[in-house]
């Protein structure tokens, strides 16, 4: 029946003004998307890699996710196991190596498999928390996914204060072995990726007793499952957690220890080491194992925040496309000219609102993505020259930089579904999968509230000259305040802080609000004022005496949040601008070198030479690129300022702190962001464009590339389990009862 | 296996201290439940309507929710169906009226079911939009769920834009018929509830073609499915539009109509009627008719408003018992005071962070449950007296609280869940599946986009004096204009707007936000300023000349969006303030007449007797009441302020806006808003045991009355389907191929 209707038969062939609506934005855009996503992904060879990858996975049928929206818990984390095997499997046969199935992993495959969690964080702390004899092991063994392991940090009762975990490993030296045990319900491990129907293996983190002393948390790894067929070691208790808001391809699962014996090999001894007799001793030069497991920490945090931005892209590029195609309202007509025949109704991505909505959000994926690689950069330098001084800092700053990206990225993509209206509510959109995976990111390696005063508390410190520094109580106070560590200008306000918040913006027109250095200034003054008050508060507390500095700072904790929050947007800015102002200054010497640059919206390649003077530290093939050119600098420009101008809006209150701002002030940055959106808007699809997510990995009917989002929704429909029949068996089961009820049975087909 | 676990097998006997928690809470809490319950649900005898509600789903089997977290799309809605039916044959076979049914879908039957719309949307219609015969012949078919009758507005291509939709009824005198047709695929009903598979029949919106004339949209009545056998009649296509981020236990369908046939008389000709030969009119007092129309949807509305409260109630029942429960990292010890021994750790509802996440919201439930109460009176009163007069302000003050509503509410319960950690992401934890179905209230009938520019509107054109009017283009303007309408004293501000805002506030020390009137003040000139603005940024446009007042509304789209927030907030603080001061009044009453009032915490009852001043409108048993006292009503005026100060805090930019306040009364403001915290911190699980949500409604492990949570959340994790088999079948299928790979099987069980 449905397949009959006439207008259903014929769905692929409507949708003529969609297509025409996203051809006239490309048309009538001045960003050519090559160009910008070779800026996007930091070069050509970076952009190379991820293409390479893209096709990697589009062209097979295991990897296809059509089927995803359709399956139930366990169909979905069967089918991702598929997919996970198939992918190693896949690579083996064709000689990739193991960074290159990162790669495909990471930008590709659309979904988070039993496997991720091996990949991603076993395998680091098999690299980095071992010794070389233990490395020479276990590496190639998990590297080649001969064993499968889960990370198992956090139990049941247990996950942000690790301090606190309860499964314990007694040392017996008559066995040289360890004795792991799971002493209460709520010292199980509970929720580790993979751990309750995948992992072979797992690393656990115990309570490590030793001769009745309890020496601290320390790492083994464990073996759960007889490799012969998977089922688990005796005294092992092993199970899936059951359904989740995401994830659901993963089998987090628990696990119980009852006296299980591991060999004393099995504890990670990169950083403290067990003598057969039990004599317990920190390695030597340990420490810079520590700080190798930090860096590589980092890594996962730059990580973190890149793909952040990815993410908020690619929620953008459905919502983004789709408000280009959707015409919905009419334009206001001019006074006193109704017109009676029907007027042609708006792009919705016309409305101010709409764009309110969706051009920051488009600023902010840009800022996270520069971040994000920027902080990959400095972890690659760091592992070349092994200069640790900024360590401190870059680590504070990620802490704080996950928790405000989790944020910002899961409230971004969860507007941009809304931003769809209705359509935006079906799976067929794509966006509530995204947002109900991408949100655990709010809570896995740590919430907001555990993060930001780490970065508070750094940046504090920082302020307190050391005569008044108050005797540290914690560990980590006295840590900050002895280590020599260096500090970047991201900093710079620190110790002005105190003076400058009475600094006044001297701002008297909007334009005066498109000038980057007042920009940073007056995120700078924002900060600063937020410090002062902290340390006030702080200062106070102390002089009070109940508690000390912890305390104080427990007590502040909202406040410590808006400080890190307001940091990290600053160093956001600063990266901003820095990579636009590098893209300017090329263009300059180009257009120096060449005697005139390409015009607007001009398609020409721009040939760079050598001599860029950037720091992208990958060699790039610079004859062939397709690399940014004005227009797109100019557009990146407008962007930076959206980023710098709709955060001040949007926090306004703070940059009005200590009247930094005024009022009048406040209403032109209103204004100025209003007109900023107006002008991103122009960009806008293609700006999503160049973020090339094919139309496979988007898994979006209103997303389509092509526009054409009506018959593919009608598409989707049809692939409803309820359309299988044209009677539902819900009829036959439940509804018939009521309409047919006994004495009145309805004995005509129709009223 | 797992069952042989000893820990997992005596899981009931764990956590004693959870349940300690609890019971300490309650122990030191003033606040009686019960008597907050009478409180919150607006007397005695609407909650024992309530309480009998409950009682009527608790106790029955198919009710049962147990098994949705494990459902895959058509199983849910399989068994949604089965509720659906099941209590309607229960209601018929018990005698319980259909009013009497409605309370219970609305209050206990924790199910979104396909009959859901039928009963809310499409009864009302065949109530207030047909003839005396019409009604006769159709309300008691759809009363008695003789027939299942979808509400059919919204299309593929339009939502938002009602005047837009693409359905044609062709009246033909000829046969005395009207021809529905779909013209084109984007004209395609499209989300309408119980439309795909459940529905007989569907109230149609469609454009009504009489001789070649487009007369605008009507409302059709059109049967669907033959009622002898459910399948659908010719020339209507049907089916499920497929599956959606909530909302899984319903079928939103779409319909196309091929030229299909339906009598005259299924128009619905309470407004307007065509006679048999093709003449059409609007029918005598068809005005009249809009108005009750008009007056049913602020029903819908309240009862919008209301269950925003209850459902954010919900989310908060949980989050804040698991809040009690969950202990997570230590008590900050005092300087020098380092000990060695394990000491206990926090519960973490007593982190300042946690506190501000939850305690605000814990207060906004209450202000929205006490404004929808009103506004539910309101329309009781309007249907009584008839008293038209305050219609058009109190249906602007709906729009832009339908909107407020839905965006605090969603955005709170999300907060809940990620309040509760890791286990908040668990479906076992109640949490995702009341957003997934909660959010969907931020788009259907109307975008906040769409509706907050309509209070703004109607707000704007109050501060126009008659003569400073632009000549109104649209219609609704003209109207607004011309009609004679009372306004309550909400709108005080608006003739002062211009003189208001250069007001200063002039609380010196932060007890002086405490005073009632000072917040209103506050609340005033705030949404004052915002008008100012928005006056001056119309004046402009039309100064300027390009487009008329529509075009400059749109343009300043967002800034009417603040204003229409603004304005809700200060009706939510008015009606909050209302309804402490009436159990304020009560109890000085009460002392007057009794010589003295209870002391903290007692549980006593308070006799009020019949002189309360009261404007309940219900009849409640007065003398056996179990009632609010000082006690309660003390917290209610806590929260109350908790509602002012931190919706202050959180909007700080807008009162700061002229300089209203000045930076150092907003610092006051963020530090009484921590004070508040911790007070009602400290009742904060007794105040949400007075929603009375019985565990089975919350469905949550965490929320569990008893506090007993983590063996609560081992059984949901024994249930997940992927533990059915010590070895999963992915082992089988998939990852036996990668462990056992060919050339190098394992042979031994461990390594
Ligand atoms: C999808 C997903 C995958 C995961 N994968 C793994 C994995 O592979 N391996 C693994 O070991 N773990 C994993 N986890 C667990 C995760 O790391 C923890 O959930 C996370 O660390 C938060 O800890 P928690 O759940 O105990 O929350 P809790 O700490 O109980 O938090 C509850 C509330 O208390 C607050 N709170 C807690 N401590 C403080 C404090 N000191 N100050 C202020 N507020 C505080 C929190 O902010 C939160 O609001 C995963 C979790 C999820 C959701
Ligand atoms: C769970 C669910 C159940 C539903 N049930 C029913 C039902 O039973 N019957 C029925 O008929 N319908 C139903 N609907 C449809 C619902 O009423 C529409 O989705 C809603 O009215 C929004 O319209 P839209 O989807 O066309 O969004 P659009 O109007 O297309 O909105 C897209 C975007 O454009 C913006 N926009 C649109 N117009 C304007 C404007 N004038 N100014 C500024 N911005 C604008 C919106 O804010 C949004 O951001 C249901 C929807 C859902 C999600």
């Amino acid at each position: 029946m449905v397949n009959e209707n006439p207008l259903i038969l014929k769905r692929h062939l409507e949708d003529e003004e969609g297509a025409m609506l996203l051809q006239k934005e490309r048309a009538t855009s001045s960003v050519r998307p090559e160009a910008m996503a070779t800026f996007i992904f930091g070069g050509q060879e970076a952009l190379s890699r991820r293409l390479r990858a893209l096709a990697f996975i589009e062209k097979d049928p295991v990897f296809d996710t059509k089927d995803r929206k359709h399956l139930d818990q366990k169909s979905r984390y069967v089918r991702s196991s598929e997919k996970a095997v198939h992918l190693v499997l896949k690579c083996r046969r064709l000689g990739i190596p193991f960074t290159q199935m990162l790669d495909i992993l990471n930008v590709a495959l659309d979904e988070i498999t039993p496997t991720d969690v091996h990949t991603k964080m076993a395998i680091p702390s098999l690299m980095h928390q071992t010794t070389p004899e233990q490395r020479a092991k276990w590496l190639p063994l998990a590297e080649n996914f001969r064993i499968i392991c889960a990370y198992a940090q956090t139990e049941l009762g247990h996950g942000s204060n690790v301090r606190a975990l309860e499964t314990i490993a007694t040392y017996e030296p008559s066995s040289q072995s360890f004795i792991l045990h799971s002493p209460r319900l709520e010292s199980a491990k509970w929720w580790p990726g993979g751990l309750g129907k995948s992992a072979t293996h797992a690393i656990v983190l115990a309570r490590l007793l030793l001769g009745g002393k309890d020496k601290g948390l320390h790492s083994f790894i464990v073996q759960l499952r007889d490799l012969r067929d998977h089922t688990p070691l005796p005294g092992v208790t092993l199970g899936d957690i059951g359904p989740k808001l995401g994830f659901m391809s993963v089998d987090n699962g628990f696990c119980l220890f009852d006296h299980v014996r591991i060999p004393r090999e099995h504890m990670l001894m990169g950083l403290a080491e067990i003598s057969p007799d039990g004599h317990y001793r920190k390695r030597k030069g340990a420490n810079g194992g520590e700080k190798i497991l930090y860096g590589a920490m980092l890594d996962v945090r730059a990580g973190l925040v890149e793909r952040g931005g990815a993410t908020l892209a690619r929620a953008l590029t459905v919502a983004i496309r789709y408000s280009a195609v959707r015409r919905q309202g009419y334009a206001p007509s001019p006074p006193g000219k109704l017109s009676q025949s029907a007027p042609l109704e708006l792009q919705v991505l016309d409305y101010p609102t709409q764009q309110h909505a969706l051009m920051p959000l488009l600023a902010w994926s840009f800022a996270l993505q520069i971040t994000g690689q920027f902080m990959r950069r400095r972890y690659k330098a760091y592992l070349r020259e092994l200069d640790l001084s900024l360590l401190p800092e870059v680590h504070a700053l990620s802490s704080g930089l996950k928790a405000l990206t989790g944020e910002v990225v899961s409230q971004g993509v969860d507007v941009c579904r809304r931003m769809c209206g209705g359509h935006g509510y079906l799976l067929a959109s794509g966006l509530p999968e995204v947002f109900s995976n991408y949100t655990a990111v709010q809570t896995f390696e740590g919430t907001a509230q555990v993060l930001e005063p780490q970065l508070a508390r750094f940046i504090l410190r920082l302020s307190m000259a050391p005569t008044e520094r108050p005797k540290a109580s914690g560990r980590g106070a006295a840590t900050a305040a002895k280590a020599p560590f260096a500090l970047s200008s991201d900093f710079d306000y620190v110790p002005l802080a105190a003076g400058k918040t009475f600094v006044r913006c001297r701002a008297a027109t909007p334009v005066a609000f498109l000038d980057p250095a007042f920009q940073i200034e007056a995120y700078e003054a924002r900060v600063s004022a937020l410090l002062l008050l902290a340390r006030e508060e702080v200062e106070a507390d102390l002089r009070g005496g109940e508690g000390g500095l912890a305390a104080s700072m427990m007590k502040n904790g909202v406040l410590f949040g808006r400080l890190s929050r307001a940091h990290c947007q600053l160093v956001l800015l600063r990266r901003f601008h820095e990579a636009v102002a590098r893209e300017e200054g090329r263009m300059t010497m180009t257009t120096a070198r060449n005697g005139g640059v390409d015009g607007e919206g001009n398609g020409g390649r721009i040939d760079l030479g050598a001599a860029d003077g950037s720091e992208e530290g990958e060699s790039e093939d610079r004859e062939e690129t397709v690399t940014v050119g004005p227009a797109e600098v100019r557009v990146l420009r407008n962007l930076c300022h959206l980023f710098a101008l709709s955060g001040m809006e949007r926090d306004m209150a703070e940059f009005r702190a200590r009247d930094y701002l005024s009022s009048g002030q406040a209403e032109m940055v209103s204004r100025e962001v209003l007109r900023l959106n107006r002008t991103v808007r122009a960009e806008a699809v293609s700006l999503v464009d160049a973020w090339l997510l094919s139309d496979k990995l988007l898994g979006s009917a209103l997303g389509r590339a092509d526009g054409r989002v009506y018959g593919a929704l009608f598409e989707e429909a049809l692939r409803s389990p309820l359309n299988d029949k044209e009677v539902s068996e819900a009829y036959t089961l439940h509804w018939r009862r009521l309409l047919m009820a006994g004495d009145c049975a309805w004995e005509n087909a129709r009223l």
